[in-house]
């Protein structure tokens, strides 16, 4: 459950316990899509690079290997020896991204496998059922990702539905809880809030699912395309509804200029593919900026990727090597640089973290926020 | 330099002395073919699957990032961070067998980049000077690789071109050890016995190149398409005549069986990329033969790989969650599938030193020769 340590502005500092273990927060989630990190990074790996929680894809699992196989090997916990808290996503945002034919109806989504092409069926109970054997620590609740820009009637009707099939998720999420051959009897549920980028719609959604008590509120939706701009707005309109004694996650969000702003907004959760998208294309962030190793200027720089570093790539390699490597297209190339960027992503959290238990924060974000994300000069 | 230990038969347990360590044999060398190991494995993990030795392919740094840019970064162990021995072989297997478009004269070989179709030379002196360049403990003389099969006449002809290539790498590899700025002065020299399938050119060749007294012999130009067993006789030929105090290489080879069976023929040392390529498809080693992970039987087995094996795999993780990610075509799978495969090379080098180390070497030949290349049942 959540604790609220203490505040600086909207930013808050806490502390989520689960049965997998505490993530202080605000906190960064590290992307294992299905059930392994991009990149060739295991669960071991991911205490080398400060990890706190896994998040791992409920489609992706679903159509393969399956997820009452993975049930029957004892969960992902046991499946993937990470022994953390696993945040599982609801399914939804992958059926509504990835599927090419899709129906959306009351009772749930009809879509094709992406893989086989065969007829699968996902609404709010399947989600639930499908997390519970995967026995996330998180699951996360079922909802429709509307398309950006939506028009206000249909984001209106949709808004609804997510909020009736967040009720059925919760009493899925019960019944399954309970039963007795449960892999995680503790898994808790998160609720996520709609509204695509009408303040009206986010509030008003808002406020009926924090009557629900569930255990955490996500904001998706967003960083879907809209300006940044928007989505900073849209987060600071629906912040002062969301439950203060809950934890709040934004969804897929973002750069580290994003998760400053967020946390400036009281966000205190975060996940994003972006640390090991960026890698494969040999993007690299340090604190100050993006350094991209295709650039010639780097192909006898013996240096490391940043010298504040105390990453294990940059503790033992030079930015001439992982440029060599990404230009030859090596797998460790991939496994070095995505290590580098997770790094990257966690401990910039542990610094915020530090910042707003030393009250400078705002001195932090002043000094970083326009930093990180511009491309670095030397 | 090569001491042998002691014999069991023909087989032979010794240790080789290089500036960059001491190399028990019979030993494994592990392909890192761009300076980097296939499926994301650092210098680091070498040491976690006990490697001895890294090999590097000459041709590939020669043509991506360059040579002379790797002796500015000063040379390959600072490139990759291994401080063990590395050999770099001689560039000549890959000019004859990646280009599409060669001209062999008496200097040299003219053929294509296979990456930007520029024109290349190499010769004798080319290929000592970009090993020299590339630091490696121990260069191989360049020589030519006839394809298989080959008719008597051209065998050789091209025979006695690769000893005249191998004198006039010795003197260029000496010049060049010599040189105030060379990276490693004390870098070896291996020449490369060939003859193809004919045991007299076979034996010939050994005879003329042993005079020249280098630091190492290797038998080239086997495991080219020939049948297992005239290999095998090859390599019985030729041995008796290849100098008793000097360590000898058996050029890409092979399965644990025919590295066994090498091992009893007087062979000290082997490399292969075999490790690295059969776990891009799922093919495991094990020391009871072999498992592929494809097989849908093995999708609810939570059993390590090898209940036997102390690898950073096997100590981890069940053979569901490597079909898992092997199916998925996760990078994973290709990483810890290359780590167990190695370490299982590695560690059966161990086992055959200490057989050889305790005289039962015939007895532990005997146990694995017919087991270790078959299908594990299990």
């Amino acid at each position: 459950m959540y604790q609220l340590i203490k505040k600086c502005g909207d930013a808050r500092l806490g502390e989520f316990t689960t049965v997998h273990g505490t993530v202080k927060t605000p906190g960064f989630m590290n992307v294992a899509t299905v059930a392994a990190i991009k990149g060739g990074l295991s669960a071991l790996d991911l205490k080398d690079v400060r990890c706190q929680v896994m998040l791992c894809n409920t489609y992706h699992l679903h159509v393969r290997t399956g997820d009452e196989k993975i049930k029957e090997l004892g969960g992902l916990h046991a499946f993937t020896r990470w022994d953390g808290p696993i945040l599982t996503d609801s399914g939804g945002f992958q059926v509504f991204s990835l599927a090419s034919i899709r129906n959306i109806k009351e009772e749930g989504v009809v879509f094709q496998s992406h893989i086989d092409g065969r007829r699968i069926f996902m609404g709010p109970e399947e989600s639930m059922r499908i997390q519970s054997n995967l026995g996330s620590t998180i699951a996360m609740a079922f909802d429709e990702c509307v398309e950006n820009p939506a028009k206000y009637d249909y984001a209106k009707l949709s808004c609804e539905r997510t909020t009736r099939w967040l009720i059925r998720c919760k009493e899925e999420h019960e019944r399954l809880n309970a039963l007795r051959d449960t892999v995680n009897p503790h898994q808790l549920l998160f609720g996520i809030n709609q509204g695509c980028t009408y303040n009206d719609l986010r509030i008003k959604h808002m406020e009926e699912i924090a009557k629900l008590d569930l255990d955490g509120y996500a904001i998706g939706g967003l960083a879907v395309g809209e300006p940044t701009e928007e989505m900073y707005r849209v987060i600071s309109a629906v912040e002062p509804y969301m439950p203060k004694n809950k934890i709040r996650y934004l969804m897929g969000v973002g750069t580290p200029g994003n998760i400053l702003e967020s946390v400036k907004r009281g966000v205190d959760l975060f996940d994003c593919v972006m640390p090991s998208r960026n890698a494969r294309h040999g993007h690299l962030f340090t604190r100050k900026g993006v350094i991209n190793l295709n650039n010639a200027k780097y192909e006898l720089d013996t240096r490391p990727v940043d010298e504040s570093c105390g990453c294990p790539v940059c503790r033992n390699f030079s930015r001439a090597y992982l440029r060599h490597l990404t230009k030859a297209k090596e797998v460790l190339a991939l496994r070095l640089c995505v290590m580098h960027n997770l790094w990257f992503y966690n401990t910039l959290m542990e610094d915020i973290r530090a910042a707003l238990e030393n009250d400078t924060f705002e001195d932090f974000y002043t000094r970083n926020v326009n930093l990180l994300d511009r491309r670095r000069t030397d």
